[in-house]
């Protein structure tokens, strides 16, 4: 047997032959002219899986760009199962002129490899599976000590709008004791909001039928119901102007924030610039009396996810129109029922439908996956993840290579059970 | 010179032929098996204008279902222009049951025809034609005395969504000093509601913008500006609970109904549910304290026409959407300036744009065909019209085409200062 460590310190060309090939693929899942990149770098990371040993490798298809599966069942039947999460996008590399070196001719200097997506994420993931070779050799298994399944998104820099609903897509592949996230630096490390992709979730489409046809304004306008207008009406009285959601009873399970734990939110370094950078926006937004940390990681939300009906073409259709539609979202917090929440909405709906409007709600609840997360992300605050000239510290992934192979057999040690109480040390 | 009373009569063989062939392609524009067969309808209309004489005949396509524009000018250039507006669509069967006869296997019983679309509106426009050659062999002229435009719909009975497109696009064509309704059916013969289409109109398409991507509404929803929300806010606000518009200043100009008008308009039969069928609304709705016909008569309005944005698809897909998007329209009344609304509309937009969110506004101003109407109809109470069986009396049809033979004259006679100034006899 080969102590971890003393593996990876022989294996450390494999590594970096690894990134460097995996480096030069532009992923940018933000740019729709290296959505192809994205694709191949799906590929490439398959592939790696494979060739690491793991017997199950898939792409995952969404409505957008494709993510990668790859599980390795332990042979121990009574092993934890960890999900393994991470990204293959990488960011744009905008402004091109800031750059010191060719962003996807990754470059070596000394203890640092410069390129796009050397730190965020695809050094983070190679350690992983640099890591988990050093486990089975230091541990002469030929199955890990915990059943893996990877899980590698392809949009995580564009937003990860199709993540949740591959998440229910997939739910049965799923299973898990524990969550390991390899990407923390999303708004700074070890920046407790991460965990709000985990909130609870009720999500529901709201159909409002009026007139049988689409009519001509000028003759029925302001005589008849308007769905269109009465669905924006509904939308529209979903927030009152502080932006605290408006359905009866939203609020009534939450668990308010304690003095200290405010206080705690409140150390947090200030996020806001980042946050705002990372999302794209010009303002920030919503509930007021918190926090940004606090809006994301303690409040529950109630958001428009799409709404459509009538004409959507150019120019003008002057016409009361027959449907209209509605997408919402609601992201509940600890203690909430969603089923009670899934409830008041419609009743909610029902009490802004109009006279002459037929309503129609679909509300599903999605089920969070109710584990402990990890954060085992070797980034370093200096890395330029979302500018020019990141690098990551070699250094660095060789201890979370280390640091891995160490961890899966702490976890098959600990036992599900224990991991399904305990915090993680 | 045969007077147009002798020459109708002794043609009415025409009128007949004419009508059993037309009557029998059931053009029925809410069915979309049926569309063929309104193509087939404007078909048949162009080539019997053409018969009749008219030089420039057009089929106009619509975003739906073509119109007929037949012109003939007179050969007198200071002769006035009259706009002749009718449909060649009809009416759905249902109940099919309930008929006596095959809708659209014309019958004659006595001065009675049975067919549907016999009054409404293909008897109405056949009259015109065969009044159209009485008054050419009644005055010897080898144009008429009058410049003709008939504009022939092919989407009145599904609620003619795209008429008033079909009027903003073709407005160059359409300059008259007179408009003559052929079809007085739509509501009840002879209600004054049916100027509304001529009410002046502000339309608009309103764009905002938030986050340059869709967002992970776990990650980020309820800490940035969403458009789509605010959007519907933005919709949602138009109207207070009474249905009255919130855009400030809407109301300044508006002529209020005198007592007098209100006791006139109060008069006129109830409508309310042959409009509710004909609008296939199941609720009435609008400006609380003015009857339906107040509502579409005299009182301006507010429109969504369409809204779009986010997610549109199946299931969910839990963003925070980078864009959204709405239609409106605005019905003015008389003394309402069109550029003061659009003014009034933008500085609502803007007051009703949270921070974060771009706008974009693309207001325009409609201008209606300002000119008298005349409703020159003979259909009868009990013809049917959008019911089984319906009939038309062809005595009626007769007195219809020897009334517009008679009226180009007279129109000619009155000339074009006094069409503007004066009502119609």
């Amino acid at each position: 047997m080969t102590p971890p460590r003393q593996y990876i310190d022989a294996h450390r060309g494999e590594l970096l032959a690894d990134l460097d090939q995996w480096l030069r693929i532009p992923g940018i899942s933000a740019q729709p002219e290296h959505h192809g990149d994205v694709a191949r770098s799906a590929e490439w990371f398959a592939e790696a899986a494979r060739a690491t040993g793991f017997p199950t490798v898939e792409i995952w298809p969404t409505k957008g760009l494709p993510a990668v599966f790859a599980e390795w069942l332990s042979d121990d039947p009574d092993a934890p199962t960890v999900v393994v999460y991470g990204h293959h996008d990488v960011q744009p590399v905008d402004p091109i002129e800031s750059w010191h070196t060719d962003p996807f001719d990754p470059t070596v200097d000394g203890d640092v490899l410069r390129a796009r997506g050397a730190s965020d994420d695809k050094g983070q993931l190679l350690f992983h599976l640099l890591g988990l070779r050093a486990h089975l050799a230091a541990t002469g298994r030929t199955s890990p000590a915990v059943s893996l399944k990877f899980l590698i998104e392809g949009e995580e820099e564009s937003g990860s709008p199709n993540f949740e609903g591959l998440l229910a897509e997939r739910r049965g592949r799923l299973d898990c004791d524990v969550v390991v996230v390899t990407d923390t630096g999303m708004l700074a490390p070890d920046v407790p909001s991460t965990v709000t992709g985990m909130r609870g979730l009720v999500v529901c489409t709201v159909d409002f039928h009026g007139p049988d046809l689409d009519l001509h304004s000028g003759v029925f306008g302001g005589a008849v119901p308007n769905p269109a207008t009465a669905i924006a009406r509904l939308a529209g009285a979903l927030h009152d102007d502080a932006g605290r959601v408006l359905v009866p009873g939203f609020y009534d399970d939450v668990l308010e924030l304690t003095g200290d734990e405010r206080e705690l939110f409140a150390r947090v370094p200030a996020v806001d610039t980042e946050f705002l950078t990372v999302a794209h926006s010009r303002a920030l937004a919503g509930e007021q009396g918190y926090s940004t940390l606090e809006r994301i990681g303690a409040r529950p939300t109630a958001e428009v996810n799409g709404l459509w009906g009538g004409y959507m073409g150019d120019g003008s259709k002057t016409i009361v129109p027959t449907d209209a539609h509605l997408k919402l979202s609601f992201r509940l917090v600890a203690n909430q029922d969603p089923r009670k929440i899934a409830a008041a909405v419609e009743q909610f709906v029902a009490g802004h439908t109009p006279p002459g409007i037929d309503n129609r709600i679909e509300a599903a609840i999605q089920q969070a996956l109710d584990v402990p997360l990890v954060f085992l992300g070797v980034g370093l605050p200096d890395d330029q993840i979302h500018a020019p000239n990141e690098k990551v510290s070699l250094p660095m992934l060789y201890r979370g290579a280390e640091a891995t192979a160490l961890l899966w057999e702490n976890f098959a040690r600990l036992g599900r059970a224990a991991l399904a109480q305990d915090a993680i040390e």
